[in-house]
């Protein structure tokens, strides 16, 4: 699993920095969050295909989050999607893709569902939900917490093989954890042939929000946290009046969740350099990044003590 | 006065090609044909200011043409513009940019006018005028050519000083083409202290279009004829289906038009080079080129012969 950040910008583009969207790629799917003007040609430099995408999350309906939707999916039309679409964010989401689609004429062939949410689980797919949560901010916003399911190991076909267990519905019931009898009578344990079972991840974007303390609880114990970090500390009256954070918010956030890493994003313009921003937040959260446009964290499912020794 | 092409592609962006737009930079205002996706982020890379823009001329209201304007728009209104700005396009565009500034909140400050235009002359400042002609495309299209007035040549106050004419009205009297007596009682031509008068320019936008007779009238001699090359000749038969032109069909306007410079844009994002559009359109009009995003072309007013041998 990995998170592609296509851009770190927030408000104006800038030369460095592009416009809030996140990619994270997870089982051959691509989801997004936000997608600023630019997004398309940002994942193209990412070597990611439009058509993977599966589901897309928005914020909030401010024009840097939003404004490269209707572009992708006019795209996404002009390339000949089939694949079903699902977009998600607060309103008035589905009345920005519903009246650009129709001013542009675009019609897409594929299916494609927008659904105004306000909180709670939006969508489930095999092991992974996406949950919405308020979050702080001057028009109707959302943080998003990924969470991934505790997993079973990887099934060893040869292993398998070797202790007599024959192709077919056997493997299945090893494969869901039940121990099975060979042919032969022998009884196979689903630990011979599973490699230790993957512990669940948590992503945590909180989207444009001050510092709320609801979403450090939702995102405890993250692999990654990605927060607003709109603002250097010299500007903390800015990030105040206009409902955004610090780096140093961003921290205090990520250390009350006890986040593994933190990931500062939606840097204004005004600021050549994420210098200032990262001494301040890594003060708090040591393991604090500033990632530029394009760079990706890797996140590894770790495997918990009891199973580690197994392997 | 310079054209830099923003982005040459069309349809869907590309890695070598952005989606449509051209600036023309013209007495330190710079007018915008079209504004696809990116185009805030391509000014930049060019090193021009959108607060220098005046006036936006949007060919039709295809995604891959206007996607790009509400984003401008709210990055103009972010660094708090003041100075109007007026929009031209055929129908919706009104309507697109009234809704997508109201779904996302944006209230510029500044002065902004959007026209639904249809054909004839669109827009006159001092000494250029823009004409719109439909084009013949899917949608309700426009080309446009931008004609700039012959002008005097430069007064040279120096010379009109040692010829014994005091700084005042007098001055202007002779900038505006009549002469004039000194205090002392000579008499001061035009001929003596202006430049040799520089030539009217016509340059020339096809927009999206099939190949187009009228447009070949009305870019009559333009410096630089700008058309969509959408194709390739091995692909005609889809310019003819999608009402685009191929790139021979681009020549053949151009020689019609006899314009003494061709520049083939709306590459489809289907060739990776344009060497066979360049090869097919420069066996009918030599002087085309296929420009590259963020080329420029300078376009400097020719003395007519009569001038020529003053200087």
């Amino acid at each position: 699993m990995r998170v592609v950040f296509l851009g770190v910008g927030g408000g104006v583009p800038s030369l460095p920095r592009a416009l809030p969207a996140l990619a994270v790629t997870l089982d051959g799917r691509i989801l997004l969050w936000d997608c600023g003007e630019g997004t398309q040609m940002q994942l193209q430099k990412a070597g990611l295909s439009l058509q993977r995408i599966t589901e897309i999350y928005i914020s909030h309906i401010h024009g840097d989050h939003v404004l490269g939707l209707p572009g992708l999916l006019s795209s996404m039309t002009l390339l000949r999607r089939s694949k079903p679409l699902v977009i998600f964010g607060p309103q008035p989401v589905k009345t920005l893709v519903d009246v650009t689609l129709q001013l542009t004429q675009v019609e897409p062939e594929f299916e494609l569902e927008t659904h105004e949410v306000k909180a709670g689980i939006v969508f489930r797919h095999d092991n992974y939900a996406m949950e919405a949560l308020r979050a702080i901010h001057s028009v109707p916003s959302l943080s998003f917490i990924l969470r991934i399911a505790d997993a079973p190991g990887h099934f060893n076909p040869s292993k398998a093989g070797r202790l007599g267990v024959p192709q077919g519905p056997l493997w299945k019931q090893l494969q869901q954890g039940q121990p099975v009898r060979t042919p032969k009578g022998r009884t196979v344990t689903p630990g011979e042939v599973l490699g230790p079972p993957q512990k669940g991840v948590v992503v945590a974007y909180s989207g444009d929000s001050a510092p709320n303390p609801d979403f450090a609880v939702a995102a405890h114990a993250a692999s990654l946290l990605i927060h607003d970090a709109t603002f250097a500390q010299i500007h903390a009256t800015k990030a105040a009046e206009y409902l955004h954070s610090t780096a140093a918010q961003a921290a205090e956030i990520a250390k009350q969740a006890e986040a593994k890493q933190l990931a500062l994003v939606h840097i204004s313009p005004r600021y050549q350099s994420t210098q200032q921003h990262l001494e301040e937040a890594q003060a708090i959260v040591a393991r604090t990044i500033a990632p530029n446009d394009l760079d990706a964290v890797e996140i590894r499912s770790r495997l918990p003590a009891h199973a580690a020794s197994e392997s």
